[in-house]
């Protein structure tokens, strides 16, 4: 350790216990973290970049961190490793020219977005996590949010990064341009790759004029059947900026914390908004009403207002630590083809009553990403065991219906164990040889993903 | 030969020299072109992983090939390979409910919009080739178009894929899911890698709603400057569907085959639309026409009448079979990030007045990317080799500019001599170890991009 610490600048190398503790996990608070040799905190990509020849060259493996709020264990400490946060790498230029940003890994995506609203553009990946995950962690993860049903995901932004290959050789990809065909496409292959092919340093992304005002449109439904049909119905007339999915348990947490007057005895209920220029917003939204009152809507309420629709938003984004004060959340992230979101959403139902375990299902249901919220109390070792089965049943379930184990999380450490059944061995040969060629020595994040 | 011959239907392999000849090259034309073994025209995925198992174990290179109109040399014949021609594979379905077609690669990229038109859906990227080009070939090259500087390009409209790796394994990577993040991107690594890492045999694509209703703005300008002037403030303001730029040269070369009654006079043309929703496109005409009014646009004309408006998009799309008229055509692909258009444009005209020879530049100027014809006689000998002298200036003028080599049409074999100015060694020894670990005997397109 003293090695390193001596090429970085003081402070940047950190083995006190007690701060190392801090980042000994993620949330997904993976019970199986193990002690870091010392954590570095860099500033520079040179810096990263003589951690990781350190690091080659000694054959110590290297975690990297963003702001530690990942769900599937991406950055779990492991025993004998080095913590790598990218937690000061905070620089960010905003080019309204090109409508790029260049950033450093270590804003929060709330900083991004806004840095961009500086210049009335914006940023659209929105993690319900947004005010506090890293930009260098909705790369690593290929993030998503509540906006991708319209706007994509992190690597539909991602025009170009720096990164830091295993052997701490540094490498551009990309840059600000919106076509490139130079080469293979190694900047979309390093996004989603959570770390385990090297580490980004600089992201350079794509913005979009800012978001127009939004219509929103709240419907709640007597039953399942009646909401994934509005849903569907939805998504075959328009795009809308975002189309949001909560069955009871989780509109009765929300309710019990925020008190919004939601309706308590409803099955579900969809939060949808349309961000078409004006007027066309208005009739978006009365498309979208009158595809829920088809599909049986028991209320439909829409407003123009942006404060009221933010409301209605931040309630479904408040969902998931609504639920939590129910007990601990296994926190699933599957999703399906969107004509497959009934039978997954119904098939969960079939697992929570089978396995006798609380699961609250909320969604991104416009593309067909769900949140399955297993609630179980680790106190109680028979119910924990119950809701690990349901969770490794959840993501089976997806399979079986042509869906993914992770939508928008990353497959971490939590979820590996499933990798092999939804890619099959031999996209997973494929991932290894990838791999393998470039971190020979597998100290990238090993025990992530692979 | 005969042993693969015996594997296949009757008819799937071809060794006729004359059928082989008209195979022999792509539309870079290639001088170098050599002979193949043979011509494969599969149907299926199995038939292709045959093709590739065969060749695999024989290491016998195989030159993938989509409809021949690639202008980079990708598809060049090589002595002693095996041609695998994908114009066989065509075959499409359209889910109007997860807006996603799924295709096979042998399908013209028209023939998957007429798909996806039929039920009120919209594959965007449009190569200027579009009625003869390969949706494979588009995949393969990453290309792009007009619509590109709102839209984005191939890469951000592949969901998913079959692809068929060099030992013949066959892979299904991603699907009808706007989001995974279950390992590796894989089907964003293989667009663009132009048949140097496997075979796509099948695409699953995103489609967007039917493209509303375009206006359009026509504005000629007295100076190359005045021109640029406008494209970067209209860029500024808005995201038009379509920014296209015309040289004098172009200009006249259109106005001799079309009549439309252009401005011989004028250094240059912009024809720029916008496709948002009803009176939406129409103000923001009117803002792209003060743009051009306010950086010295001498004449500038607006239509909402799409007939008028598809017009002036097929003048611009038939700029360079007009150049072509005058001669032999180098078409240059060169992007620059936006801010640098103007030195680019400019450089070029001094590198054409160095070199003397005619270039022609024609532009999707809203992304930065040109198309520099440059014309020569190659019957004049003195003159073709100040032309390629041209050629290669331009790219390291584009590179010098932090800009791209190819844009959409790939590295193919005309341009691989650059591609290392353009990545540096790092990158390069990056890709090279991707494809030494996915093609360890380098029988995929050898001699594309690497």
């Amino acid at each position: 350790m003293n090695t390193l610490a001596a090429l970085l600048p003081d402070g940047t190398l950190v083995t006190d216990p007690d701060i190392l503790a801090g980042y000994r996990q993620d949330r997904a608070l993976d019970p199986d973290a193990g002690t870091a040799l010392a954590l570095v905190r860099p500033t520079t990509t040179e810096q990263v970049s003589t951690v990781l020849r350190w690091a080659h060259e000694r054959r110590v493996p290297v975690v990297p961190r963003g702001a530690g709020t990942g769900l599937s264990g991406g950055a779990t400490a492991q025993d004998g490793a080095l913590l790598l946060s990218t937690e000061r790498m905070r620089a960010i230029t905003v080019d309204p020219v090109t409508r790029t940003a260049i950033t450093q890994p270590g804003l929060l995506n709330a900083e991004v977005k806004r840095a961009a609203a500086e210049h009335d553009l914006w940023y659209p990946p929105d993690p319900s996590s947004f005010e506090i995950c890293s930009i260098g962690g909705n790369a690593a993860t290929n993030a998503g949010g509540l906006c991708c049903v319209k706007y994509g995901v992190t690597n539909d932004y991602v025009l170009g990064m720096e990164v830091v290959l295993a052997d701490g050789t540094v490498v551009r990809l990309g840059g600000p341009r919106l076509k490139d065909s130079a080469g293979l496409s190694l900047t979309k292959l390093f996004v989603g790759s959570e770390g385990t092919l090297g580490i980004i340093t600089e992201l350079t992304l794509r913005l979009l004029p800012a978001q127009p005002r939004q219509s929103t449109v709240v419907a709640t439904f007597a039953t399942l059947e009646a909401a994934i049909a509005a849903i569907l119905a939805i998504t075959a007339r328009l795009r809308p900026s975002m189309l949001e999915f909560m069955d009871a348990v989780a509109i009765n947490a929300v309710e019990d914390e925020l008190r919004m007057d939601l309706d308590r005895t409803a099955a579900a209920m969809l939060v949808a908004r349309s961000d078409a220029p004006g007027e066309y917003a208005v009739a978006e939204a009365a498309l979208m009403v009158a595809a829920c009152e088809n599909a049986g809507a028991r209320e439909v309420f829409s407003t123009e207002d942006p404060e009221e629709g933010e409301a209605f938003t931040a309630a479904r984004r408040f969902a998931i630590p609504a639920v939590e004060r129910k007990g601990t959340l296994l926190l699933e992230d599957v999703g399906v083809p969107l004509p497959r979101l009934g039978e997954l959403v119904s098939g969960i139902a079939d697992i929570a009553a089978r396995r006798e375990v609380l699961i609250s299902v909320i969604a991104h249901a416009g593309d067909g990403n769900t949140h399955p919220l297993i609630v179980h109390d680790p106190q109680d070792a028979d119910e924990t065991a119950r809701a690990h089965l349901a969770f490794r049943e959840v993501m089976e379930l997806a399979i079986a219906l042509g869906g993914t184990i992770t939508g928008e999380h990353g497959v971490g450490r939590l979820k590996k164990a499933w990798l092999p059944d939804q890619l099959g061995p031999d996209v997973m040969a494929l991932t290894r040889r990838i791999k393998d060629a470039l971190d020979p020595h597998g100290i990238l994040n090993p025990g992530a993903v692979l």
